[in-house]
């Protein structure tokens, strides 16, 4: 069955407006299916979640859902009880104008933490909004999650009458651990729970688990997907490349869009002994400042990927002989370079996309991450965030 | 016994010159002592450990040396079987002009990785240095080991008639595991083998041990010190103190001249389960490029300092509702802050030392840790540092 981009999955209406959380752009964004779904989430492993993350992650645990609500511009995060608090109060809000028992309903919250929520306005800005339900501007949900992104993040994909789309927020706060910021994919497949789950899981697993862009994990990473059958089966493994490759999509939007980023970095590893291992030294590679700043700089400094491998302490040794370092197809270890060579690699270091291939030549074992570098934007933005 | 900063440890004598490795600066410096020393040495963990480190380790197991040899602008790591002849010719000749064994000679190594010594400008450098020798100009050594470092870093004590001198350099690639850049300590002590590992090793880890720039561990981390007993003997309390002492003040100024640096972080986590769990949690803060942004903007914005607590996973597993941070004397978690306590932060984070207090509640163990902030700077110098 063919894949191609295209159209909104059934059934599904939204609510998407300000409601002056920090700024005048949108914030606050609901989108409810006409039926119940079959849902799953996975989110993020801080200990400092918020009661946003751990409110979803009791109401998926019936793999039913009907609503995610989303805050955005404050994470509603190390609040204390009021926090707890000022969340049931926004599920009730939105249990009584949609309908929707509230344990049926998805809550994901994100911005900077340890300030309150402005509940006056968000009680004004939902009172009545039951009745201003519309078909879903997916592009404008999109654009109602962000913080300081730059571009929103959507996929989609068809799959025979099944329709898939994807969106996702984050540029920084992000080496996803189990999860993701915040990501939601919508569905009219009708699948049962625990094939949802299980493919669900293993695409997060191989795609935004596999991205970091500042090795800090948020408070308030959560990725769900809601399915509400309307369009029927499709077979799962249709589904399952579709939804990877939606995730996928996604993920690449993220990197790119990352704070201050100027280039994605690809990390391979292969010929590990296992997946953990592989993953371990991709991502010491992906994370490592001085690798990123040199592909900021597209200077051919390989050494600095040498150094990161060399730090990595992994339950099965490494063996630095054995090692080869690739920058797209260019060998730079163990070979010497030529002056035609370090041109090259200068070359590959100024496009956009940044593929760095490392065999460790030991075992079988393979894993691919996604990355960005580090460039003076990051600090510009960051240096001045919450204020 | 009191401690004072004072003059150099008798029977040390040095060659400091420039090879011209990268530029006009002073790249070479041979350090000697009239006798043989008691001597210990802590090296990188990392994988990719150059011949430098390896042939100096082999040749610090008997505790005994009487020379070190330092080459700056090159790490001479990841150049396979060249280099590690490169090395050991650069041990032959300065035993041949010193008339010292070359087991009995430590050699360091430090800047770019993957490149050869230009070895015939080394050969020529070192004919004849032999009958060049004169006491040492701990200042001057102590810039000749620098790469992008900006000033020199030395510390000194006096107890009773011993002397004691530590240089150091390092501004970027540090993470030190287990040892840290390079460091080298020299005294007139006259001490015992086993007590000098003991007390070195130990001071290593409460302090270079305890620095992080920017959490790449390089590839050529040394820290050796040199006894030559020529002052006598002192309490080993009192040498251990004065050991220490030197050793932070290194530290401090390796953290002060970091990278594009423009403050120090010292993080402090007390009343964890053990000291382990203090120390991660604390090299989690420090290490947050979130946090280190947010103090370099002084952005008062520590709700960054949860997220880094929240991303750390412990064996005996931390309780965000026990956590108390504090920015000096200013509580910021779990309280509300008022509009006076954000703007005390904001005073707070824009010493040129900020201090983190983190108490987890729930044990006995703490620990300090040391870094930087993260400016544009970090990535002005790192986008360009090869080429």
């Amino acid at each position: 069955m063919s894949l191609t981009t295209s159209s909104t999955p059934q059934g599904f209406s939204a609510f998407i407006t300000n409601l002056g959380i920090r700024d005048t752009t949108d914030d606050f964004v609901v989108i409810k299916s006409a039926v119940p779904c079959v849902a799953d989430g996975v989110f993020t492993q801080s200990l400092f979640a918020g009661p946003s993350v751990t409110i979803s992650r009791d109401n998926l645990k019936d793999s039913q859902a009907q609503a995610i609500v989303v805050i955005s511009k404050n994470a509603n995060v190390a609040n204390g009880a009021v926090g707890i608090a000022d969340a049931q109060e926004v599920l009730q809000l939105v249990a009584a104008e949609t309908g929707i028992a509230a344990h049926d309903i998805v809550i994901a919250s994100t911005g900077v933490i340890g300030r309150r929520y402005p509940i006056e306005k968000i009680r004004a800005g939902l009172s009545g909004f039951g009745k201003k339900l519309t078909a879903v501007d997916f592009d404008a949900a999109a654009r109602g999650i962000m913080t300081t992104d730059t571009v929103p993040k959507l996929a989609t994909r068809q799959i025979g009458n099944v329709n898939l789309v994807g969106i996702a927020k984050g540029v920084g706060m992000i080496e996803p651990n189990m999860a993701t910021l915040l990501t939601f994919f919508f569905t009219d497949a009708a699948i049962e729970a625990n094939s949802l789950r299980s493919i669900f899981r293993s695409t997060i697993d191989k795609t935004f688990n596999c991205l970091s862009v500042d090795t800090d994990t948020s408070t308030s990473d959560s990725a769900v997907i809601l399915a509400n059958g309307l369009a029927g089966e499709v077979p799962l493994e249709d589904f399952a490349n579709a939804l990877q490759e939606v995730a996928h999509e996604l993920v690449l939007k993220i990197a790119k869009d990352a704070e201050g980023a100027t280039k994605i970095i690809e990390v391979t590893v292969d010929s590990a002994i296992n997946y953990a291992q592989a993953k371990k030294v991709a991502k010491a590679i992906v994370n490592s400042p001085l690798v990123k700043t040199a592909i900021y700089g597209a200077d051919p400094n390989w050494g600095r990927v040498a150094m990161a491998i060399g730090k990595c302490e992994t339950e099965q040794e490494i063996n630095s002989e054995k090692v080869v370092i690739r920058f797209d197809n260019v060998r730079v270890y163990p070979d010497t370079l030529s002056p035609e060579n370090l041109e090259q690699l200068r070359q590959i270091m100024s496009q956009d996309k940044v593929h760095i291939h490392v065999s460790l030549n030991i075992g079988e074992a393979a894993a691919t991450v996604w990355g960005c570098d580090l460039s003076e934007g990051y600090i510009e933005i960051n240096g001045k965030y919450s204020t």
